[in-house]
């Protein structure tokens, strides 16, 4: 017998890679032009410039053998050096090279940060909605997944609900702002009252939770939105961090794990994501992407596009009488489903041609997620579908 | 408390990376060319010069959004269809781009394996000696390790053995040819042979043993030897395989899983493997390097040089009065250690600058691994080295 999880998760596929795999098979039927893709978060915007000369460079002028060789499991020193600078620069944390652990993305940041923290039984908490891969992963780890409602509405956190889910077996909470599906960012009062309660929920258990925050959206922001970093204001925290939204670089899977200094025990924690990274087989991240990382770590794609897109869809979907918390980062809208089965709103949708996910995987009934990571012509050949659909349910009614 | 597992994976590293670690701080303080470092399987050929120039070739013409973007989970289908057909083409293989799963390397490819077969408490079995990582994947893959002697002397499968291994819960066997340590090749009788024993078992207990090919060495043979493809041998078997070493790319972590169409149930057996990918984290592997493999599957290296650096070193331990079986591929030879602790034989050689592994984390004792994918010059330079510690041992008399 196969292990019946890998069978399970390999035929469901998530959600997302379901309709991604669907709108590639229906483009090819109706002409790509005809189909309003809003399904996967992968980024329009080409990666800035100076990356792809970087990138050139690198290959030509560097000694190959070097280039393509292992580097140290952790990531080549000098390339975990500049992610600490950078973010030191930014946010400033205290970090310093050996802080830093390159993976081979968010995704692989998350399974090796949950494999070094997590015992059989334990909890991970998550604010809904969520990106539906952290169950499977904190399950895969051994985990309890346990999702805690946000505030009805806008989609911010419940402390009180928080409050009441913290338990004995409870090892971290994972946050994702700016979030994925609802863009919704945490200012910094909520960020301090958040770290404030598991700071106190700590020191009476005598033992940390901690705080895994998932950032690969950061410097997706509109309207001069801030993106606290948590490691100023909890000590058991870890950041993980891929540059496949900042760099426009999703598919070649390149990203970090920060572990904080000032983490309890921190060369024990350092140690298990290193173990955590050689057990599920992460050599190391890809060398070449380590390289362009080293020169660009400060550098994002120009996200111009992605603001006009929100301006532009949420204009038009307020006109056509649609509700949604407005989004003030990453690249996601979380629309109200106008029926309350959302995977109906969403079958009905594609009646239009237009292809987003049902929020049920979010662990958020009842809403839909539109990622407008696409380009300005989609977006508005798009609109007129977005009516018609709008009219189908008479929302302006 | 932490996951201990992680925690002392991460503390204890590999001896390889260990000594790998050690080499870097030594060269430092010594100087590059005063220490003989054969402790990494990390080549010293460059990639094919086609290589090169394809992958600049790529960046500059592709267009950037789709060229750096996510893939589908199980990789691109024409780079999939282009591995399968230079497997057709070499090794009289049916397989067609839905047989294949790219991954992020040999490591991902055996971990998602393991991950996709195993449930807690079945058997993993494999020669002596093996690569130290195939225990710490299959364990974290919750299976026993089950190391097979093979025979004395020649380190080829011992099948009376492995008859007597196998089990109610055996679920696979790893195979892998060309050896890492020893640099042995099983040929095709040895391969008949050890797959009609398993189709016999997995007949009589009516329930498929999986035999897992590891083959990163394949194309690293010398003197015309044959790497016969298990898949024409045997239906439950599945090939991971690594460009690392056949297109000099260790770091960029790119490779795949084969899995045999003529395996029973091959639909759910693929499924599991997509299952296990996503759940470790592996998203897809990075697509750069799978384009390049789209336009390079065929491609090897020059691999003369590690040729001629087999017959030096060959040669010169002969001659100084070292033991050991004459490697017929990879860039590995798994020298005798002249007294009965390997441990102590590689510090002695630390004192005379040379690096190389103990057998012992290869379920081996008393044999240590030379890794000899180094520079002509560095070879060269230590002779004298090697010649001085076998006089040490007094080894001539």
């Amino acid at each position: 017998m196969l292990n019946p999880k890998s069978v399970n998760l390999g035929k469901a596929r998530s959600p997302i890679r379901e309709l991604f795999e669907y709108a590639k098979t229906r483009k090819k039927q109706i002409g790509e032009e005809n189909v309003f893709d809003f399904s996967l978060g992968n980024p329009d915007v080409p990666p800035p410039e100076q990356a792809t000369e970087a990138l050139i460079k690198i290959i030509s002028e560097c000694e190959p053998v070097a280039l393509h060789g292992y580097t140290s499991a952790q990531g080549d020193f000098s390339v975990r050096e500049a992610v600490a600078r950078d973010l030191n620069a930014r946010y400033r944390a205290d970090l310093d090279a050996d802080c830093i652990y390159m993976t081979c993305g968010a995704a692989a940041s998350l399974t090796i940060t949950l494999n070094a923290l997590v015992n059989v039984g334990d909890e991970v908490l998550c604010f809904t909605p969520y990106f539906p891969e952290y169950r499977v992963f904190s399950e895969r780890a051994g985990a309890k997944f346990i999702a805690v409602e946000s505030e009805e509405g806008s989609f911010q956190p419940d402390l009180n609900k928080l409050e009441r889910a913290l338990g004995e077996r409870t090892k971290a909470v994972i946050i994702n702002s700016p979030n994925n599906p609802s863009g919704v960012v945490y200012g910094e009062e909520v960020i301090k009252k958040l770290c404030a309660l598991l700071c106190e929920f700590s020191a009476r258990r005598g033992e940390p939770v901690y705080l895994i925050s998932d950032e690969p959206y950061r410097e997706i922001v509109y309207g001069g939105v801030k993106i606290p970093c948590v490691m100023n204001y909890y000590a058991d925290s870890i950041i993980c961090y891929s540059y496949s939204k900042s760099l426009s670089l999703p598919g070649e899977r390149i990203g970090y794990i920060a572990v904080n200094k000032k983490a309890g025990g921190f060369a024990e924690l350092y140690a298990a994501v290193c173990g955590a990274g050689r057990a599920l087989g992460y050599v190391c991240a890809p060398t070449l992407f380590q390289r362009l990382v080293e020169k660009c770590a400060g550098l994002v794609s120009d996200l111009s596009a992605y603001k006009s897109n929100r301006d532009i869809l949420c204009a038009a979907l307020e006109e056509y009488g649609f509700s949604f918390v407005r989004p003030d980062g990453a690249f996601y809208l979380f629309v109200k489903s106008p029926e309350a089965d959302a995977n109906a709103f969403v079958a009905r949708a594609k009646k239009y041609e237009i292809l987003f996910v049902a929020g049920d995987g979010f662990g958020c009934a009842g809403y839909a997620r539109i990622a407008y990571c696409v380009s300005r012509e989609m977006l508005a050949r798009s609109l007129p579908a977005f009516k018609a659909l709008a009219e189908e349910y008479n929302l302006k009614n």
